[in-house]
Protein backbone atom coordinates (compact mmCIF):
# COMPACT_ATOMS: atom_id res chain seq x y z
CA UNK A 1 0.00 0.00 0.00
CA UNK A 2 1.32 2.98 -0.84
CA UNK A 3 1.30 6.28 1.22
CA UNK A 4 -1.84 8.04 -0.17
CA UNK A 5 -3.41 4.51 -0.40
CA UNK A 6 -2.73 4.46 3.57
CA UNK A 7 -3.95 7.98 4.25
CA UNK A 8 -7.07 6.87 2.24
CA UNK A 9 -8.01 3.56 3.79
CA UNK A 10 -7.84 5.59 7.09
CA UNK A 11 -10.32 8.33 5.84
CA UNK A 12 -12.13 5.88 4.97
CA UNK A 13 -11.93 3.44 8.05
CA UNK A 14 -12.51 7.11 10.48
CA UNK A 15 -15.57 7.58 8.59
CA UNK A 16 -16.96 4.60 9.11
CA UNK A 17 -16.20 4.19 12.76
CA UNK A 18 -17.34 7.60 13.01
CA UNK A 19 -20.72 6.69 12.02
CA UNK A 20 -21.25 3.62 13.41
CA UNK A 21 -20.16 5.49 17.01
CA UNK A 22 -22.81 8.01 15.84
CA UNK A 23 -25.63 5.22 14.86
CA UNK A 24 -24.79 3.25 18.43
CA UNK A 25 -25.17 6.74 20.62
CA UNK A 26 -28.32 7.61 18.91
CA UNK A 27 -29.82 4.30 20.04
CA UNK A 28 -29.82 5.60 23.70
CA UNK A 29 -29.64 9.53 22.93
CA UNK A 30 -31.17 12.35 20.92
CA UNK A 31 -29.30 14.15 18.74
CA UNK A 32 -29.16 17.20 19.93
CA UNK A 33 -27.81 15.10 23.47
CA UNK A 34 -24.83 13.74 21.52
CA UNK A 35 -21.39 16.05 21.39
CA UNK A 36 -19.04 15.58 19.27
CA UNK A 37 -16.19 14.85 21.80
CA UNK A 38 -18.73 11.79 22.68
CA UNK A 39 -18.94 10.67 19.08
CA UNK A 40 -14.96 10.89 19.07
CA UNK A 41 -14.48 9.03 22.36
CA UNK A 42 -17.03 6.59 20.89
CA UNK A 43 -15.17 6.24 17.61
CA UNK A 44 -11.56 6.29 18.90
CA UNK A 45 -10.66 9.01 16.87
CA UNK A 46 -9.75 12.87 17.86
CA UNK A 47 -12.74 15.06 18.49
CA UNK A 48 -10.73 17.34 15.45
CA UNK A 49 -11.08 14.55 12.99
CA UNK A 50 -15.13 14.27 13.55
CA UNK A 51 -15.51 18.28 13.05
CA UNK A 52 -12.94 17.97 9.96
CA UNK A 53 -15.24 15.28 8.22
CA UNK A 54 -18.79 16.55 9.10
CA UNK A 55 -18.39 20.24 10.20
CA UNK A 56 -20.75 19.89 12.75
CA UNK A 57 -23.68 17.92 14.78
CA UNK A 58 -25.74 18.91 12.06
CA UNK A 59 -23.39 17.50 9.42
CA UNK A 60 -22.64 14.54 11.36
CA UNK A 61 -26.71 14.05 11.40
CA UNK A 62 -26.88 14.60 7.83
CA UNK A 63 -24.64 12.38 6.62
CA UNK A 64 -25.52 9.49 8.40
CA UNK A 65 -29.19 10.30 7.34
CA UNK A 66 -28.20 10.42 3.94
CA UNK A 67 -26.02 7.44 4.42
CA UNK A 68 -29.50 5.42 5.33
CA UNK A 69 -31.30 6.91 3.28
CA UNK A 70 -29.02 5.73 -0.14
CA UNK A 71 -28.92 2.42 1.43
CA UNK A 72 -32.82 2.25 1.31
CA UNK A 73 -32.81 3.94 -2.14
CA UNK A 74 -30.17 0.69 -3.36
CA UNK A 75 -32.61 -1.68 -1.84
CA UNK A 76 -35.13 -0.13 -3.86
CA UNK A 77 -33.50 0.27 -7.34
CA UNK A 78 -31.58 -2.93 -7.34
CA UNK A 79 -32.19 -5.23 -4.41
CA UNK A 80 -34.90 -8.17 -4.19
CA UNK A 81 -38.69 -7.69 -4.05
CA UNK A 82 -40.89 -6.72 -2.29
CA UNK A 83 -38.72 -3.46 -1.52
CA UNK A 84 -37.01 -3.74 -5.07
CA UNK A 85 -38.69 -4.17 -8.09
CA UNK A 86 -41.17 -7.35 -8.96
CA UNK A 87 -43.94 -7.15 -6.57
CA UNK A 88 -47.10 -5.20 -7.47
CA UNK A 89 -47.23 -1.66 -6.80
CA UNK A 90 -49.13 -1.91 -2.88
CA UNK A 91 -46.71 -4.38 -1.97
CA UNK A 92 -43.60 -2.48 -2.60
CA UNK A 93 -45.45 0.76 -1.36
CA UNK A 94 -46.17 -1.36 2.27
CA UNK A 95 -42.77 -2.85 2.49
CA UNK A 96 -40.98 0.54 2.08
CA UNK A 97 -43.49 2.26 4.29
CA UNK A 98 -42.42 -0.31 6.87
CA UNK A 99 -38.29 -0.09 5.71
CA UNK A 100 -39.10 3.88 6.23
CA UNK A 101 -40.98 3.68 9.73
CA UNK A 102 -38.30 1.35 11.23
CA UNK A 103 -35.75 3.68 9.69
CA UNK A 104 -37.10 6.75 11.53
CA UNK A 105 -38.01 4.59 14.62
CA UNK A 106 -34.28 3.47 14.83
CA UNK A 107 -32.79 6.98 14.93
CA UNK A 108 -33.93 8.85 17.78
CA UNK A 109 -35.69 12.19 16.46
CA UNK A 110 -32.85 12.34 13.83
CA UNK A 111 -35.09 13.10 11.26
CA UNK A 112 -36.65 15.73 13.04
CA UNK A 113 -33.72 17.27 13.68
CA UNK A 114 -32.44 17.57 9.95
CA UNK A 115 -35.26 18.57 8.40
CA UNK A 116 -36.77 21.93 9.27
CA UNK A 117 -39.54 21.68 11.54
CA UNK A 118 -42.55 24.04 10.00
CA UNK A 119 -42.11 27.60 7.51
CA UNK A 120 -42.55 29.94 9.95
CA UNK A 121 -39.81 28.20 12.25
CA UNK A 122 -37.50 27.18 9.73
CA UNK A 123 -34.18 29.17 10.10
CA UNK A 124 -33.66 31.06 6.84
CA UNK A 125 -30.61 29.27 5.89
CA UNK A 126 -32.40 25.91 5.63
CA UNK A 127 -34.02 24.99 2.57
CA UNK A 128 -37.34 23.29 2.85
CA UNK A 129 -37.98 20.20 3.64
CA UNK A 130 -39.55 19.81 -0.01
CA UNK A 131 -36.31 20.00 -1.51
CA UNK A 132 -34.05 17.92 0.90
CA UNK A 133 -33.07 15.23 -0.81
CA UNK A 134 -33.97 12.33 1.49
CA UNK A 135 -37.80 13.82 1.52
CA UNK A 136 -38.06 14.30 -2.76
CA UNK A 137 -36.73 10.71 -3.10
CA UNK A 138 -39.30 9.32 -0.64
CA UNK A 139 -42.26 11.01 -1.87
CA UNK A 140 -41.38 10.17 -5.65
CA UNK A 141 -40.83 6.51 -4.52
CA UNK A 142 -44.55 6.65 -2.56
CA UNK A 143 -46.26 8.90 -5.41
CA UNK A 144 -44.87 7.10 -7.96
CA UNK A 145 -46.20 3.08 -6.64
CA UNK A 146 -49.29 4.60 -5.73
CA UNK A 147 -50.07 6.30 -9.21
CA UNK A 148 -49.03 2.86 -10.73
CA UNK A 149 -51.81 1.22 -9.01
CA UNK A 150 -54.09 3.92 -8.56
CA UNK A 151 -53.85 6.60 -11.01
CA UNK A 152 -57.24 7.78 -10.42
CA UNK A 153 -55.91 9.08 -6.75
CA UNK A 154 -53.81 12.52 -6.04
CA UNK A 155 -50.51 10.74 -5.64
CA UNK A 156 -48.35 13.53 -5.14
CA UNK A 157 -50.98 14.81 -1.94
CA UNK A 158 -51.32 11.07 -0.27
CA UNK A 159 -47.30 10.63 -0.93
CA UNK A 160 -47.25 13.62 1.43
CA UNK A 161 -50.10 12.81 3.50
CA UNK A 162 -48.24 9.57 4.23
CA UNK A 163 -45.07 11.61 5.13
CA UNK A 164 -46.03 13.86 7.17
CA UNK A 165 -46.52 11.00 10.07
CA UNK A 166 -42.95 10.68 10.21
CA UNK A 167 -42.74 14.90 11.19
CA UNK A 168 -45.22 15.05 13.39
CA UNK A 169 -44.32 15.22 17.23
CA UNK A 170 -46.99 13.57 18.58
CA UNK A 171 -46.37 10.14 16.37
CA UNK A 172 -42.24 10.96 17.00
CA UNK A 173 -42.77 10.56 20.70
CA UNK A 174 -44.98 7.52 20.41
CA UNK A 175 -42.01 5.93 18.20
CA UNK A 176 -39.33 7.07 21.23
CA UNK A 177 -42.17 4.83 23.54
CA UNK A 178 -41.52 1.76 20.93
CA UNK A 179 -44.74 2.02 18.99
CA UNK A 180 -43.24 1.89 15.82
CA UNK A 181 -45.48 -1.49 15.00
CA UNK A 182 -48.64 0.50 15.65
CA UNK A 183 -47.57 3.34 13.00
CA UNK A 184 -46.43 0.59 10.43
CA UNK A 185 -50.16 -1.37 11.03
CA UNK A 186 -51.95 2.04 10.72
CA UNK A 187 -50.32 3.12 7.85
CA UNK A 188 -50.81 -0.43 6.25
CA UNK A 189 -54.64 -0.18 6.73
CA UNK A 190 -54.67 3.02 5.51
CA UNK A 191 -52.70 1.94 2.45
CA UNK A 192 -54.50 -1.63 2.27
CA UNK A 193 -57.99 0.71 2.21
CA UNK A 194 -56.90 2.60 -1.24
CA UNK A 195 -55.47 -0.80 -2.35
CA UNK A 196 -57.73 -4.02 -1.52
CA UNK A 197 -55.47 -6.93 -2.67
CA UNK B 1 -76.12 51.57 30.84
CA UNK B 2 -73.83 51.96 33.99
CA UNK B 3 -70.09 53.15 34.10
CA UNK B 4 -68.93 49.48 34.31
CA UNK B 5 -71.23 48.19 31.99
CA UNK B 6 -70.22 50.48 29.03
CA UNK B 7 -66.47 49.54 30.10
CA UNK B 8 -66.89 45.97 29.64
CA UNK B 9 -68.94 46.24 26.52
CA UNK B 10 -66.09 48.84 25.50
CA UNK B 11 -63.68 45.68 25.98
CA UNK B 12 -65.55 43.13 24.27
CA UNK B 13 -66.40 44.99 21.19
CA UNK B 14 -62.60 46.13 21.42
CA UNK B 15 -61.40 42.20 21.42
CA UNK B 16 -64.01 40.85 18.74
CA UNK B 17 -62.11 44.17 16.63
CA UNK B 18 -58.87 43.33 17.15
CA UNK B 19 -59.78 39.12 16.47
CA UNK B 20 -61.76 40.54 13.35
CA UNK B 21 -58.76 42.43 12.62
CA UNK B 22 -55.94 40.22 12.89
CA UNK B 23 -58.33 37.69 11.18
CA UNK B 24 -58.42 39.79 7.66
CA UNK B 25 -54.76 40.33 7.90
CA UNK B 26 -54.26 36.95 7.97
CA UNK B 27 -55.72 36.18 4.42
CA UNK B 28 -53.25 37.92 3.10
CA UNK B 29 -50.20 37.65 5.38
CA UNK B 30 -48.07 34.70 7.25
CA UNK B 31 -48.57 35.27 11.59
CA UNK B 32 -44.96 36.17 11.83
CA UNK B 33 -45.18 39.37 9.03
CA UNK B 34 -48.45 40.46 11.19
CA UNK B 35 -46.96 43.39 13.91
CA UNK B 36 -49.09 44.42 16.37
CA UNK B 37 -49.27 48.29 15.31
CA UNK B 38 -50.88 46.80 11.75
CA UNK B 39 -53.05 44.87 14.15
CA UNK B 40 -53.77 48.45 16.26
CA UNK B 41 -54.57 50.20 13.03
CA UNK B 42 -56.95 47.71 11.34
CA UNK B 43 -59.20 47.45 14.26
CA UNK B 44 -58.89 51.10 15.13
CA UNK B 45 -57.73 50.52 18.48
CA UNK B 46 -54.53 51.60 20.31
CA UNK B 47 -51.02 49.93 20.23
CA UNK B 48 -51.34 49.45 23.97
CA UNK B 49 -55.26 48.03 23.69
CA UNK B 50 -53.51 44.76 22.11
CA UNK B 51 -50.79 44.12 24.03
CA UNK B 52 -52.98 44.55 27.06
CA UNK B 53 -55.64 42.35 25.82
CA UNK B 54 -53.64 39.62 24.37
CA UNK B 55 -49.90 40.14 25.58
CA UNK B 56 -47.94 39.45 22.98
CA UNK B 57 -48.25 38.04 18.44
CA UNK B 58 -48.36 34.94 20.19
CA UNK B 59 -50.73 35.50 22.03
CA UNK B 60 -52.67 37.11 19.75
CA UNK B 61 -52.50 34.03 17.31
CA UNK B 62 -52.92 32.22 19.74
CA UNK B 63 -56.50 33.82 21.28
CA UNK B 64 -57.92 33.37 17.30
CA UNK B 65 -57.46 29.89 16.87
CA UNK B 66 -59.11 29.25 20.24
CA UNK B 67 -62.19 31.07 19.49
CA UNK B 68 -62.01 29.41 15.75
CA UNK B 69 -60.96 25.96 17.50
CA UNK B 70 -64.37 26.62 20.28
CA UNK B 71 -66.65 27.20 17.13
CA UNK B 72 -66.08 24.19 15.98
CA UNK B 73 -66.25 22.71 19.14
CA UNK B 74 -69.78 23.83 19.73
CA UNK B 75 -70.41 22.63 16.18
CA UNK B 76 -69.62 19.50 16.92
CA UNK B 77 -71.55 19.23 20.52
CA UNK B 78 -74.59 21.23 19.77
CA UNK B 79 -74.91 21.88 16.01
CA UNK B 80 -76.99 20.25 13.03
CA UNK B 81 -75.43 16.84 11.66
CA UNK B 82 -73.10 16.01 9.92
CA UNK B 83 -70.92 17.81 12.00
CA UNK B 84 -73.22 17.58 15.11
CA UNK B 85 -74.77 14.36 16.76
CA UNK B 86 -77.25 12.73 14.53
CA UNK B 87 -75.23 11.67 11.62
CA UNK B 88 -73.13 8.13 11.31
CA UNK B 89 -69.69 8.39 12.32
CA UNK B 90 -68.15 8.27 9.01
CA UNK B 91 -70.28 11.02 7.98
CA UNK B 92 -69.07 13.50 11.16
CA UNK B 93 -65.58 12.44 10.60
CA UNK B 94 -65.61 13.30 7.02
CA UNK B 95 -67.28 16.65 7.85
CA UNK B 96 -64.88 17.19 10.53
CA UNK B 97 -61.78 16.89 8.33
CA UNK B 98 -63.11 19.03 5.74
CA UNK B 99 -63.62 21.51 8.09
CA UNK B 100 -60.46 21.38 9.92
CA UNK B 101 -58.74 21.41 6.85
CA UNK B 102 -61.00 24.72 5.50
CA UNK B 103 -59.93 26.47 9.09
CA UNK B 104 -56.70 25.82 8.66
CA UNK B 105 -56.21 26.75 4.77
CA UNK B 106 -58.04 29.88 5.66
CA UNK B 107 -55.53 31.02 8.02
CA UNK B 108 -52.22 30.98 6.03
CA UNK B 109 -49.59 29.60 9.05
CA UNK B 110 -51.62 30.39 11.91
CA UNK B 111 -51.57 26.51 13.17
CA UNK B 112 -47.82 26.31 12.58
CA UNK B 113 -46.93 29.87 14.43
CA UNK B 114 -48.63 28.08 17.46
CA UNK B 115 -47.72 24.32 17.40
CA UNK B 116 -44.06 23.39 18.61
CA UNK B 117 -42.74 22.05 15.08
CA UNK B 118 -40.87 19.08 15.79
CA UNK B 119 -39.00 17.84 19.50
CA UNK B 120 -35.83 18.85 18.56
CA UNK B 121 -36.40 22.30 17.86
CA UNK B 122 -39.11 23.50 20.14
CA UNK B 123 -38.68 25.87 22.58
CA UNK B 124 -38.43 24.82 26.31
CA UNK B 125 -41.37 27.15 27.57
CA UNK B 126 -43.84 25.61 24.82
CA UNK B 127 -45.59 22.81 25.77
CA UNK B 128 -45.46 19.66 23.63
CA UNK B 129 -48.34 19.40 20.62
CA UNK B 130 -49.95 16.65 22.30
CA UNK B 131 -50.93 19.29 25.40
CA UNK B 132 -52.17 21.93 23.29
CA UNK B 133 -55.55 21.77 24.29
CA UNK B 134 -57.00 22.47 20.08
CA UNK B 135 -54.80 19.36 19.40
CA UNK B 136 -56.44 17.61 22.19
CA UNK B 137 -60.10 18.06 21.17
CA UNK B 138 -59.08 17.86 17.63
CA UNK B 139 -57.52 13.90 18.33
CA UNK B 140 -60.14 13.50 20.84
CA UNK B 141 -63.11 13.77 18.38
CA UNK B 142 -61.35 12.14 15.61
CA UNK B 143 -60.39 8.92 17.51
CA UNK B 144 -64.13 8.59 19.22
CA UNK B 145 -65.10 8.72 15.41
CA UNK B 146 -62.94 5.92 14.30
CA UNK B 147 -63.43 3.93 17.29
CA UNK B 148 -67.36 4.11 16.66
CA UNK B 149 -67.45 3.27 12.84
CA UNK B 150 -64.19 0.56 12.99
CA UNK B 151 -63.54 -0.36 16.71
CA UNK B 152 -60.53 -2.95 15.10
CA UNK B 153 -58.58 -0.21 14.19
CA UNK B 154 -56.01 1.85 16.29
CA UNK B 155 -58.30 4.75 16.60
CA UNK B 156 -55.30 6.61 18.59
CA UNK B 157 -52.55 6.40 16.17
CA UNK B 158 -55.19 6.64 13.10
CA UNK B 159 -56.29 10.14 14.57
CA UNK B 160 -52.21 11.40 15.06
CA UNK B 161 -52.10 10.23 11.34
CA UNK B 162 -54.57 12.27 10.07
CA UNK B 163 -53.62 15.68 11.89
CA UNK B 164 -49.79 15.08 11.04
CA UNK B 165 -50.86 16.54 7.43
CA UNK B 166 -52.21 19.71 9.27
CA UNK B 167 -48.43 20.59 10.59
CA UNK B 168 -46.48 19.13 7.53
CA UNK B 169 -44.57 21.65 5.66
CA UNK B 170 -45.05 20.53 2.01
CA UNK B 171 -48.60 19.95 3.14
CA UNK B 172 -49.36 23.81 4.54
CA UNK B 173 -47.20 25.10 2.06
CA UNK B 174 -49.52 23.18 -0.88
CA UNK B 175 -52.83 24.80 1.26
CA UNK B 176 -51.27 28.54 0.80
CA UNK B 177 -50.84 27.58 -3.31
CA UNK B 178 -54.92 26.99 -2.45
CA UNK B 179 -54.84 23.28 -2.69
CA UNK B 180 -56.93 22.82 0.57
CA UNK B 181 -59.57 20.63 -1.65
CA UNK B 182 -56.92 18.21 -2.71
CA UNK B 183 -55.89 17.80 1.06
CA UNK B 184 -59.28 17.44 1.94
CA UNK B 185 -60.07 14.88 -0.96
CA UNK B 186 -57.10 12.88 -0.19
CA UNK B 187 -58.24 12.49 3.39
CA UNK B 188 -61.36 11.47 2.39
CA UNK B 189 -60.29 8.98 0.14
CA UNK B 190 -58.34 7.37 3.00
CA UNK B 191 -61.49 7.96 5.45
CA UNK B 192 -63.61 6.29 2.61
CA UNK B 193 -61.18 3.37 1.74
CA UNK B 194 -61.22 2.80 5.66
CA UNK B 195 -64.90 2.98 6.77
CA UNK B 196 -66.50 2.32 3.25
CA UNK B 197 -70.51 3.65 2.50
Amino acid sequence: MTEPERLRADAVRNRTAILRATEELLTRHHPQQISMEQVAAAAGVGKGTVFHRFGSRYGLMRALMQERAQDLEIAINTGPPPLGQGAPPRVRLLAFLTAVVELVARNKGLLAALGPAAPVTAAPEQEPREAHPVYRSWHGHISQLVHQQRPDLDADMLAHVLLATLHSEPILNALERGDGNRLDRTLRDLVTGLMPE
